[in-house]
């Protein structure tokens, strides 16, 4: 079955092989693939559409001298398996497994670590400027797909790279005409315009014929392309940003790929590789269907995915799609705003419901949030759906456009916290420190799916900027309200009533604490707010009990236990607190559970730490019941 | 000598103005801004560019019903002037005056916010969306640079906006071919392209000749328009993009400006205007050398820009500079990268000198970010200047692509803490908090200039990313040694030994600290880093006095104060700690000086803080001088 691929131990082994078997390797390493994410879960769409191109790219370059930056990085199975790692692909995404994405401490043919979309051009073009500068001949390449392309720093590093004549990057992109959402933009209409009809043929023939001919010919070649291009399209976006476009060519066929790389190598300055793939390749169900195979969890490859014999518990993001629709249906001026995220974040029932309020602007986190503000300019209430870690990303948006004009823009942060499977490039670890810094900003932390609803409803009510940031996957399961009652804001509520420590809970790590404090009869109040605190209740608390215990699920370094800390000192109210959350290191890829709990953020680690740090405050039973 | 301008008290005066009198308002207009600016200082060059476009758009359109939306905003002088407040434009940039951006709150006629470059577009479109949801048939135009159009959220703005077909949104290209740096990228020279012999030209006649057809004749005007267009380039990079594009014109031209706007607002959909200017037009100085006019301070208009008598003192930005050069004389390995700011951080002597290591690479901070991620993947020694402010726009670059992969970047960190004239836009607040919570980076705050420059040495020989922060303008003004010595990582030193109170200052306050530290007989500890805390040197100074004072250029909310209270509290210290810094506000522009003085921090302000705080801890010679 994979006598090909058995052989392949590295790049090198690859390069060996006559090159007529390059198509059955491609078919044993599609076969191993298959077989593979679908006993581990994993990327599946994505990385069966890389396959010839992975082969293709690793046969031509001399890897890992010349440097292949694979944007996002989801679809680098197949680079994994053809660079040594076939054998841990079992550990994929496992805690000390093989990670989902590229990463320079994995291997020596990670050459960059991606996960957000569109760092792969800037990244290999300062490779290939630094191969210059160090005279270095080795080629850089960036394989970036066509959703990528929409977000504005692909652009920067496009205008940046076109005007450096004299490097050797080549930007490949993987055109599969579907980032996670569907496509949208201008930008992807030229895209399937460049793609459609005469032009594609007329280029499918380049790639094939005329490039095929031999390093000798290539000027020759050169022209001819160009001329054939210029029958068809004048002169492509990406030529007027002074790269050399070739293209569109057929990227399942190494009969096009491979002679089209092998001369590519021989023209000088920046090269722009248009290749078009499809999404789930080879694998029927994934082709017809590659947004429900683009993460899926195990299945049985000759059955297909399943509905679950149970039904899943509702997830946060459900919660956050419910609450949306209701919301919309109640306030006509609410408008929805998702980056490329309409699957994850939910919000496919509203984006039916109400296409007209609906609006995915595309891998474009800057847009999404000055847009947002426009919109709130004029009197309409966007809601802003986005993963805690692409927050980052609009920054400076949430800074300058939204919170310095003290707009009422409400930010969905789903992904709070820790994210499992997709590791620390997704950590939604981070958040509060960097929204809770900025002025105007006010940042609720839901203990539970219920408190979820109330507290979007509460954000959505303020005249100013709110993030609501909640976590992946499913809370404890409290059923939220059909109704749209809110939550007052910036108050929490005393959740249970002990003795001399009292457990200050942030967000869904409330649940752990409040089983931590049976053992420990300590006191648990359930925050629900970052900012503002609730400055009564905490200090009520402060005054009544001998130490509190912050408890959050972010990172523990301006997170909202220094928010208590800064209370409590500005008031001179010096009691000891011991902050729980995540320490000053990325936290790696594993099962969220068995994360938290290494993390000592669960029952158990949570009355450790307390424990540990004060034992003279417990009730003599603890001790007991540790020892 | 203004009459006419006289007579304007809001756009409707103008609008009731003979057409022909318009360029004589217009030369008022540029006589009356020269004169203002060289009184109060504030942006030049690039506000006599917007003389001609500002009085066409006001006439044009029905302000402030329609919205005009300035990207950066510093070319807004002549808008300020026409929408009512020229009276108080002697106020400009002074503390409780004018702002030297649009702002919401000072005025109807800004309909958003800007500074920080490329957010008109996404502003607008939001503007646009939201009048065709409400029904409105108003318009929504945003008015961007060439530079700013190098920002990828521009890309991403019209990426999205060009598939809207059915909005009132025009968006202008006020193509000057300057921005504060020379023009880069490929887009630029792009632009230079369409402006370029015949194509301008032909384009000219456009304006003036076709498109002044009334509107019944609009239709032939259109498809006359098209062809012309379609005889000199096939399709504008802006088409591409969805957009009606339409120009160059001459943007000091009233006679092609006005008919040209007419006649657009009566085509549908999304419309790009490609108006040319010459920043400092009609000021001759300013003409030939737009960069030393565009912020300069006051000035004779009859003589210029004067080399001040006494040399002015050595500014942190030249101190930077000196030391880039050294160092890249000292290490080949060394690249330094700006986002468009050669003059504003200093590195003009460095282009000139290492051309080949020199990357401008125009508006595009993500990108500056990632690439400098990429030369260092391959062993180079990049050093990003940018300002602090602006890092905010690559804050997921620095977290995903140089944190999380700790690879050795140094991020020169200008205009940190209060920026005076240019206000809460500009802020540089915020770094401190916004960095210390991201694992592997480390944070310097050099107390003056012979520091700066050695933890800049220090920070360039770690092998993991760090901030230099350090203000606008001169320090105290020691003298940098010429040697590349550097500091210990992350050790602090005691500056003064006093009784019961330690002050621990981060950066520049330090002087203000020592001064007060007179006063109150405190101990007084430089702290040098933020990030790492010199954890020894201040459990020291922890257990040896009664309280400790924090003091700091930035937020107080998660900066270097909140992580002193982190390590206290994680180590068991209960010590009172008063924290200095900024509030929860964004602050306003104003002189420096006084606004470190309203804020307290200068050395009166501290002492009276800590007066206020700790009464019973001071010697009672302070009550006595205090009283």
């Amino acid at each position: 079955m994979s006598a090909l691929l058995d052989s392949i131990h590295s790049p090198k082994d690859l390069r060996n092989l006559p090159r007529q078997q390059l198509q059955s390797l491609a078919d044993e390493l599609r076969a191993f693939l298959l077989d593979s994410v679908s006993q581990t879960g994993g990327h599946l769409s994505s990385n069966l559409g890389t396959v010839e191109l992975s082969v293709a790219l690793h046969y031509v370059y001399n890897t890992p001298e010349d440097r292949i930056v694979w944007d996002v990085g989801h679809q680098t199975y197949p680079h994994k398996i053809l660079t040594g790692r076939r054998d841990r692909m079992g550990s994929l995404r496992q805690l000390g497994g093989l990670s989902g994405f590229p990463r320079r401490d994995e291997s020596e043919y990670d050459t960059f670590g991606t996960a957000h979309s569109s760092t792969s051009i800037s990244a290999a073009m300062g490779m290939a400027i630094a191969a210059r500068q160090k005279g270095d001949d080795r080629y850089s390449i960036a394989v970036i797909g066509d959703g990528a392309m929409t977000a504005g720093m692909a652009f920067e590093a496009l205008n940046n790279a076109g005007v450096e004549e004299d490097i050797r990057l080549l930007v490949i992109l993987n055109d599969n005409d579907m980032s996670i959402s569907p496509p949208v933009g201008a930008l992807n209409r030229y895209l399937a315009q460049l793609m459609s009809g005469q032009f594609y043929a007329a280029a499918k023939n380049v790639g094939k014929s005329v490039l095929k001919n031999a390093p000798p010919l290539l000027s020759l070649a050169k022209r001819l392309e160009q001329q054939a291009k210029g029958m068809v399209v004048p002169a492509t976006l990406f030529e007027k940003f002074g790269f050399n476009y070739i293209g569109p060519i057929d990227g399942h066929d190494l009969e096009s790929l491979i002679p089209t790389l092998e001369n590519i190598k021989h023209l000088k300055g920046p090269q722009f590789l248009h290749v078009v793939t499809r999404k789930g390749q080879g694998y029927k169900l994934a082709e017809a269907d590659p947004i429900a195979y683009h993460g899926p969890g195990k299945f049985d490859p000759s059955i297909g995915l399943q509905k679950p014999a149970t039904p899943p518990k509702t997830t946060f993001t459900q919660v956050f799609g419910q609450w949306l629709c209701d919301m919309a249906a109640a306030d006509e001026r609410l408008v929805g705003i998702t980056p490329a995220m309409r699957e994850g974040s939910g919000m496919v029932e509203f984006h039916h419901r109400f296409p007209k309020r609906y609006y995915d602007v595309g891998i474009a986190e800057q847009h999404a949030v000055t847009f947002a503000g426009g919109l709130a300019c004029e009197g309409l209430k966007p809601v802003v759906a986005i993963y805690s870690t692409f927050l980052q990303r609009a920054y400076d948006q949430l800074v300058h456009d939204v919170a310095l004009q003290n707009l009422p823009v409400v930010f969905a942060l789903d992904r709070a916290g820790l994210v499992g499977a997709d590791g620390a490039t997704h950590a939604g670890n981070y958040d509060i420190a960097f929204t809770r810094c900025i002025p105007n900003m006010s940042v609720a932390c839901p203990a539970d799916e219920a408190e979820c609803r109330q507290l979007l409803t509460a954000a959505y009510r303020q005249n100013h900027p709110v993030t609501v940031r909640y976590p992946r996957g499913a809370g404890v399961g409290t059923v939220p309200a059909s109704t749209l009652e809110d939550l007052p804001f910036g108050k929490g509520e005393m959740r249970r009533k002990g003795q001399r420590i009292a457990l200050l809970a942030f967000g869904t790590l409330l649940y752990p604490a409040l089983e931590a404090a049976e053992q420990l009869d300590a006191t648990v109040v359930n925050m629900r707010w970052a900012k503002p605190l609730d400055h009564a209740l905490l200090e009520e608390v402060a005054r009544s009990h001998d130490a509190l215990v912050t408890i959050e699920d972010g990172c523990i370094m301006g997170g909202a236990g220094s928010a208590v800390l800064e209370y409590l000192q500005a008031h001179g109210i010096t009691c000891p607190v011991l902050q729980l959350g995540f320490p000053d290191v990325f936290i790696e890829h594993g099962d969220p559970v068995k994360l938290l709990q290494l993390q000592g953020l669960d029952a158990p680690g949570i009355a450790a730490s307390v424990q540990r740090r004060f034992p003279d405050l417990l009730p003599a039973a603890v001790f007991e019941r540790a020892s």
